[in-house]
């Protein structure tokens, strides 16, 4: 099988995930990733075996007094020996990028930083076939892809009339020292937050509204969802259609399951990768159903959700595979489901 | 004019405020205060002049090593003297000390924690009248009083079909440094949460329910509400509404009010006493409307969000005024609007 | 009397204190205070009736859409105005702001973030005299302060040989939502900090060496400090030595007071105005000695503890009165001992 | 090569990593674990295909309700199979476990909790040759590991007069959501603290004195430590001692590594099992000297610093080799250095 070539821009929480996965994929080559400053990231990247490529500007020798002992050429080679690149860099330096990539006609994954219009909104489950053959491709962030997978679901089995998510965010990733709050509660100050039209660019349809507010901790995200259905549902219907939906994980309050820093203690434990969790993790005892309203509560892993969906993201773009195979590759070579 | 004879029995977070409030009012006298171990806070009370009464079982001498010269006989004692007990003893105490109430003839005032049927559940704005000439009231909780005093505003003027609240919890007040957590999203994993019920202690037609998170700040809860109205209403129709409604405070974006910490911080400038906030805060950039759906945002002083409430109970109880008058005197000794 | 005319210009953390601390004094009335944006800090100084005069640039009427009728003019007609200016800017403003007192003849106070040769570094109860009659004072940081008041009163009963402290600090002040780490220690990577060559611009002949790590709490700074001394010492007798130094507080384990969070919590509940902890406090329980070495952790509340020295560094600026008479009369105007 | 039968009673923190070290050695073989309740530990344990063994008092059957096939017997069975026992039940468990270790003649390794009378008090390379054929050997803290390891090259090279560290402590582990403090710094209220002490287990000879104070994170303890030579050192020559120190890890702000998180994030990166760093951290810009006072600042993982103590422990208890091979053979295993 000849292995699709793909280049990584930015190497952050992102990017250093995505190439890790691509590393996994038996139909994908790494042909490396880029630096703009040398750091702890590089190292570890550099003693993983990966090809690195500086930024135009750095100078000749630095990589030495990092350990590193050559780098693979510029950023510009990297795309010439891409067939497709991840663009992880931050947010709106994507679409900076976009015309770097057009000029070298390489297809490109951006990030769900990165507005609306630079490629078609992407979520592996939900619309994966809009997405074959696109030269760009957005990958929606970590709260949408998260939103989506469950209300797609829902709105397959169950029709949503509307639906409201309440976003308690995460206020930094766990290795961000710069960033607040300490001890508030931030709320997003427009309502509805920006996260609901978001939805909206993958699933058009949705009436769904969402308010977001910061707190101080690091590890996950949380919605609390409200939906409107046009049907009446049980406990049971709900919480059955989630066990069978890929990429959604049901946990439980009797397995000591009670916070997402269990979640993420049970990741490690189960051997992940960085011990991440990029399932969307619905507790079971917080879907309740009053009349047609159903509630539920669900976790979402800011470092690692979207990774399943880039790497779909490429088979798509690349016109490898169809759905149904490319999110079982990636749930296996990810050993999740 | 006679003034109505106060005794506080529990003086933690809720008590200590309820008895610096009885000194500011101009019907009332208190009584004092009861002890059960000697810390920083009985000292400041005494450092006030407030009587201390200690429990049975306390040796008689123990307050001497407090730099406290005497204690004014025991529980029973402040009983005797008092005309109306205000209880803010922790959950479940309340209802074991109303038999010791009831044989002693002398009203009481009840907290939150304690069961619904204890006495009258009480919101000032909401069933003062209902309360009036109780022997006993429960001042309910300090996020049940935050949702009433909004949600009873927009069902007298919009009539409320069905309400669904987030509770973003604070996990532990400020002074608590026993209960955590550190770093991490508690969801609770009961649905709905027995908030919304609560609600209907006051306002028993309200179809209301309620998602409740723990997160790791001490300072205020955050409710993320969602109502859906019988009526299209405008976001300015809203505002001004709560405006208009007592111990509700808009605050404001444009004020640099963007978080639970600027609230009280703002409290502090106010020169408030122990920098609180009694008011439920609305942030005016998070009230949004889609169709017959409203969105807002409130925060919860949950150390003081309660103490309006409880010296107008013990005027309801004692028959001493009516509602208009109770709230207004409240209102003026507390320096709130 | 006469009083000393005070301007403050900065109104953030220490400025607003200031400024309410100018209010409480005899010998002193406050001129006003600068804005160079309304907010509910502004708000509240209008509140209380203090005159605000308003920065270059300002728009004519912005003070109107913040319900303040009227300001007093502009930040020069401040100075104008003033004998004496605080100058509560941020770190290095006040070194620009410097040489506009200079060319307007006006005495100022700057504060422990401007550089060492801006003025005369001052704590009360260590160097008021060298102080005296200075156009240019400068206030050193509260970490500062409050290792100069411990080590100044061991040092004149005990001699000091070195001393080291380990600094733990509160990452963000309460109000600052933008400031980490939420979950992480971060020292300060130089070694020794900074703060021990800061002491020495108050003490020069004190060998005294720091380490510093920020952590995520916000409501005070805690010191480990360790002191070599020239004679061996009992516990009693360091405890003892500290209950008579001023603005040094003694608290304990056995009233309840066991972490920063419980010296604030005693501080509102003494009714101290922002619930202010002045005073550095020092565990009795963590004195401890080892043949030469003595041991002992204290408490520094960041937002309060310089305002003492803020207000006696105008009275030795301006000549009015001796160094005991200064801080007996600040200490009762704030109510600390 | 026979194989040590190993046994691992208590499967938490501690527990879970010893279990996956023990497999990862070629001299060891892993019995099985013990279970007290189930939960999303034993699930994984289950899943990597590790023996579980019920405690007494289970239901027989409450495995299957976790997806669990069968259990191998009780713990009495695992005892009974194995030839050394490691014990991470928590403090204090381990006392009461011993006199069944001894009836049933197994050999026994316990954790830091326990008191000092337990067994052979022990670090890999402060001591090992004194455990050799022990029948019960402790593994010291995390804290006094992390001290042990720095302390103990200086030692040997430098000559120590005086120790003194302050222990900034994660006041719970990442999974713990019931531990506080939120937003405050507790300090110990005993001086020296236990962890001076407790060095003097391993390293008898030591002056060694400790203040803890507890900070509201949950990834790692810093250690500020304060060192009196007997003679003259250059910082390089310290940086470079530690750097040929084995389970010592020298980090740097030009790596971009500025906290505790980061040293987290980078053990990530690099691979490590549950994301974990058993080595201690120095950061070389914290390393200072002035005359004969040695400064530096260290990172301790609480989760896994012990784990090498304790693979080594079993080797010297089974007399299997000597210290430099267990700790290379332990290293290697763990990919440490």
């Amino acid at each position: 099988m000849t292995k699709v070539k793909v280049g990584v821009v930015g190497y952050g929480t992102i990017g250093k995930r995505v190439a890790d996965a691509v590393l996994l994929q038996d139909d994908m080559e790494l042909v490396g990733i880029t630096v703009n400053s040398y750091n702890y990231k590089i190292k570890a990247a550099n003693k993983k075996g990966i090809n690195i490529f500086a930024m135009r500007g750095m100078r000749d020798k630095d990589h030495l007094n990092y350990g590193i002992d050559s780098v693979c050429g510029h950023v510009e080679d990297l795309i010439e020996q891409s067939e497709i690149i991840v663009d992880c860099t931050p947010k709106n330096i994507g679409s900076e990028n976009k015309c770097w990539y057009e000029k070298r006609g390489v297809k490109a994954i951006f990030q769900g930083g990165e507005k609306e219009d630079i490629g078609v909104s992407f979520v592996s489950q939900c619309n994966y076939s809009d997405a074959c053959g696109a030269d760009f491709i957005r990958v929606v962030s970590c709260n949408t892809t998260g939103l989506c997978r469950t209300l797609s679901a829902l709105d397959n089995s169950f029709d949503i009339h509307q639906a409201h998510a309440t976003l308690i965010r995460r206020a930094a990733d766990p290795w961000d020292i710069y960033h607040g709050p300490i001890n508030a509660l931030v709320p997003h100050l427009a309502v509805p937050s920006h996260h609901g039209p978001d939805v909206r660019t993958v699933m058009p349809h949705l009436e769904v509204f969402t308010t977001s507010v910061s707190v101080p901790t690091t590890l996950m995200h949380v919605h609390s969802v409200v939906v409107d259905l046009g049907v009446n549902v049980t406990v049971d219907q709900v919480a059955n259609l989630f066990k069978d939906t890929t990429r959604v994980r049901m946990v439980y309050n009797s397995d000591g399951i009670r916070s997402t820093a269990e979640i993420l203690e049970y990741a490690k434990d189960l051997g992940r990768d960085r011990g991440d969790m990029p399932e969307v993790c619905v507790w079971k005892e917080t879907i309740g159903v009053w009349k047609n309203k159903l509630m539920y509560v669900q976790a979402i892993h800011q470092e690692s959700d979207v990774i399943p969906e880039n790497i779909d993201a490429i088979r798509a773009a690349c016109n490898i595979c169809d759905q149904t195979e490319s999110i079982l590759k990636t749930n296996k070579s990810l050993g999740i489901s």
